[in-house]
């Protein structure tokens, strides 16, 4: 029996696999930096701003604070960068950060992701399992045409990836055993742990996810059950119809 | 300012007001009754194993149980139905049982629910908030075409609706306030609770969910913010283009 074909649900990291945050964040960095007169280069921002995003989880990760959404993190990483960029935060309108804030929900898909996913979507469950809220999921799949069945991820279970139990309770939310389930990411780090509960896996590699200098993730670094250019090159593989 | 402007989320109500569970329900126990050679009446089945629905909720809602998700109860309720009709349910091989069980994953939208859905989703959130488990409502919308921007309900919250937290965590889960979100069902009593917790709501009556001698829910008993014959008349109050 080949890996596909016991294969029931599809389980995708979203920032960096799906869609392409650098450029989406940079994009409104860039509209709110003119706005408020703030001179500063737009994807220096976004990668401070992104810098901040695994130590804020990190905190809740260790058990050292109680769970709470992405997007209040990301609020409390954007004080932080402003702060750190020299900005006065106290001068800025709430409601200006709270607008640049839904920049995560705004971000837009690689090229080929949205076939890809209507194409494993005709054979499989697909769900997000990212660190994103649900609220942001939805945004950001409704903007981007993203056609999920489910939103699924840490706000459902309320704790942040890499912990085992996000993908081994969402595994058992869908009914299904981990074989059945294949975690899809260009993280090599997200595959670990998805493998390490049972999970197949999929690698994409996002060579620009980082920008024009990316250091990680270039390659897959284990044998994962599939190892594609794209979610259509997957999609492929997967045995998906074009 | 009118009750649709402020409105950015519809939640549905999912038996009864989006599909139609009896005749869906009936037509696999009449197929499993033949296989089975078991004399019964397909619908009175079906109603039968409906009226076991509440009360097993219930056991959960009072804390006496902790919660587990609605297909266990189905299941559960499906070996008491059987020996109420006479079966004798240790002769019957558990994969039949469970295939039977899936009845309630496949069951048929109302003629007007897609239509209304899509026009609902251009203009709004929409998310079942149903007490059916998560695989139930993915299975259910692969199959009819119901087209959610996300899975919310009674397992993401783990408590069965009416319990008041079932409406407000999931709100908050939105990111919304009360008045932003309104409750659409078919069950007046369904709605007496979402706007307990500050949601809009909106009935829809379904005068043939129970059958032809339906007694209950055949109109709206207090005033609702939206009164509708069907999800595509509501669409219209609220404003959804066709």
């Amino acid at each position: 029996m080949n890996n596909e074909s016991r294969i029931k649900a599809l389980l995708f990291d979203v920032f960096g696999t799906v869609v392409d945050w650098r450029s989406g964040v940079a994009r409104d960095v860039s509209s709110f930096l003119s706005r408020q007169a703030i001179s500063a280069d737009a994807f220096k921002f976004a990668d401070a701003w992104r810098r901040q995003y695994s130590p804020a989880m990190e905190e809740v990760r260790s058990g050292r604070r109680p769970f709470v959404r992405l997007d209040l993190l990301h609020m409390e990483n954007l004080v932080k960068v402003l702060t750190d960029f020299g900005v006065n935060v106290g001068s800025i309108p709430a409601e200006d950060l709270v607008e640049l804030n839904l920049a995560w929900h705004r971000l837009d898909p690689w090229p080929d992701s949205v076939e890809g996913l209507l194409r494993m979507k005709r054979r499989f469950i697909i769900a997000p399992l990212s660190n994103g809220n649900i609220r942001l999921m939805v945004d950001m799949a409704k903007r981007a045409a993203l056609p999920w069945d489910a939103i699924l991820g840490a706000e459902v279970i309320r704790a942040y990836k890499p912990t085992p139990r996000v993908y081994s309770d969402t595994v058992e939310l869908l009914g299904l055993n981990p074989a059945e389930v294949c975690m899809v990411a260009a993280h090599n780090a997200d595959l670990a742990a998805a493998r390490q509960c049972g999970l197949r896996t999929a690698f994409i590699a996002r060579p620009l996810e980082h920008g024009p200098s990316q250091q990680t993730d270039l390659k897959a670094e284990q044998d994962w059950d599939f190892i594609g250019e794209s979610l259509n090159d997957v999609a492929t593989q997967l045995g998906c119809p074009t």
